[in-house]
């Protein structure tokens, strides 16, 4: 679990004062990375004082996150600074906070961020990193894994040196998101909850922190009361239960068949998940149910036929990386899943997206 | 927070495991601090395996935990070993929780432990400790506070260094409790509840919280439904719960007048916040209305007249504990509460006890 987590209207300000006992010297820099939305927002930028080498790096959080991106990112650091850093602050969405976490984990282990994709392949602890998030629902700030694209697969690098050593949880940065973006991300969070607690590693620790989180997604998405600071104060919540929800259980089909698309088509976590789970309805049938009526209740048109135009190759890449994701179809459906989960059924699936 | 759980049934046989790789050296002993209810009770016993110069320490839960208690037990861990231990494990309830966590802080601080009573005095950091709960309400297991009775007041230490390392969440240990304790410790999580739910440090973090072990409270004190395990585990995480939620809020009327109790009288946490909880009609109208059915409901026969034969010293020492825990009123009444909260004012509550 995440060890210190401060919450707030307003906590962003006090960046500067957790942080600076961490640092270990004047040539052992702090490394922002920051989405690129937020490029000549002084509202926002103003409050990161750089001393020293610090240095802060803009990211644009366009593209799923990838190995290699990581790779490159470690090495500039590395080229950059004579000594390793004081530490990594990732302020962002899902992507900057994974990013965040995985060049955090690869200044302290050799070799390339693939060769780390799966579950607790990490031998040595990361640099102390900071994770703020600006939009809410993918529970990536108080998650175990960074969620990676790799050559051969996209997955998380999940292990017990993945969460970050500080959270600070500000609402007030999650104001001025698009509304379709808001939607997509929140419905990470839902669909989350949904597969939590629709999964056969569920227990009472992700059950309790599950139903919150849903009970929290459905008074945002379906009430729809309260101020705009509440929503955002709530939403928040949901996605730090969510998460926490999953840390002690697993995701299910929804993740499984999302990954795929976004290894083959790039199509982004968020649009990718509500996709894949707008077509679930035997898997979920209740969870649909209510999505699709937050769906219509905010007028969000999902993108139709994306599979489409795909030959045979095309489909056979998604549904090996899906296919790959033993953990989430065992949660799912059982330990008997492979008797049910086909390539066939996958691609009967895929088709219909 | 404490920065690893691992939760589920039988998890306690994982102990060893857990904390072999935290063994500094032969010499450094890991310290049991077991509460003495399982002296002779190999079911728990046989599975704590100890090494070198491991040491089982049983101690007595009838009494509250003190600060010459926690100093006592200090000098006997280092006059008994020649290196600092690798680790101190508690295994109970809230007192021998909150005893582990004042001994791994006595460890590595200097002086007394009546020194660090209060908010953020603690210096170093504390020896590694590991926290298991048998019986579930107090939060203990998640807090950042150790509530020990001093010479001069009865108050935690709060600290960033307090809370456990490690905690086991392993339901089947809250097995064969007696009723009326089962009772008096689940209702202290009922109780933080309502006051970090009513209180005016409530923000969105901890009401979520606070509203799910609020929740799960009901379920299991009023439906009464579903098996004795999953009662067992729904109870263990509204403690965490309901820890979670004071942790990021605070305490409130019943805390401070039953710490008075305690001080006192010497009355037990969980008998004592229900005493008086009882009579705080006036603060918590909803909540003390169910908790007198819950009481109904499961047959609890509260201690009455306990303050009957006391004087005006005594009921002195009371009030000056109470009132000296301006964190909790001002939570629970504002920033204004001495206006309200006199000394007249505590002595009628403390006279309908």
């Amino acid at each position: 679990m995440v060890s210190r987590v401060i919450y707030g209207r307003g906590s962003f300000n006090q960046l500067s004062d957790i942080i600076a006992p961490k640092r270990l010297n004047v040539k052992a820099p702090f490394i922002y990375l920051v989405d690129d939305v937020f490029k000549g927002n002084a509202w926002l930028t103003s409050r990161i004082s750089l001393a020293y080498e610090d240095q802060l790096l803009f990211i644009s959080a366009d593209q799923e996150p990838t190995t290699s991106q990581v790779d490159d990112l470690v090495e500039q650091i590395i080229l950059n600074h004579k000594d390793r850093p004081s530490g990594i602050i990732g302020i962002g969405g899902g992507t900057l906070l994974d990013l965040a976490k995985a060049v955090a984990l690869m200044l302290t282990n050799k070799g390339e961020s693939k060769d780390y994709q799966g579950w607790d392949l990490v031998k040595s602890p990361a640099i102390y990193h900071v994770g703020i998030p600006t939009i809410s629902g993918t529970g990536a700030e108080v998650s175990r894994t960074t969620v990676l694209t790799g050559p051969e697969r996209k997955l998380g690098i999940n292990s017990d040196y993945t969460p970050f050593d500080q959270v600070i949880l500000d609402p007030e940065l999650t104001t001025g998101i698009p509304k379709d973006q808001w939607f997509y991300t929140g419905m990470d969070c839902f669909i989350h909850c949904v597969e939590s607690l629709n999964g056969t590693y569920l227990n009472a620790f992700s059950q309790s922190y599950g139903e919150k989180a849903y009970e929290l997604c459905k008074e945002i998405f379906m009430d729809d009361k309260g101020s705009q600071e509440e929503q955002q104060d709530k939403l928040m919540m949901a996605s730090w239960h969510g998460g926490m929800s999953i840390a002690y259980s697993q995701v299910g089909v929804a993740h499984a068949l999302s990954y795929g698309l976004g290894y083959l088509l790039g199509t982004r976590h968020g649009i990718g998940n509500c996709i894949v789970f707008d077509n679930l309805e035997e898997f979920y049938p209740e969870g649909v149910a209510l999505f699709k009526k937050m769906k219509t209740l905010h007028g969000i048109q999902l993108p139709q036929g994306i599979c489409s135009e795909l030959g045979d190759d095309e489909f056979n890449i998604m549904i090996d990386v899906a296919l790959g994701l033993e953990p989430l179809w065992e949660n799912a459906i059982g330990k008997n899943w492979k008797q049910t989960i086909t390539r066939d059924k996958l691609r009967s699936l895929y088709e219909r997206m």
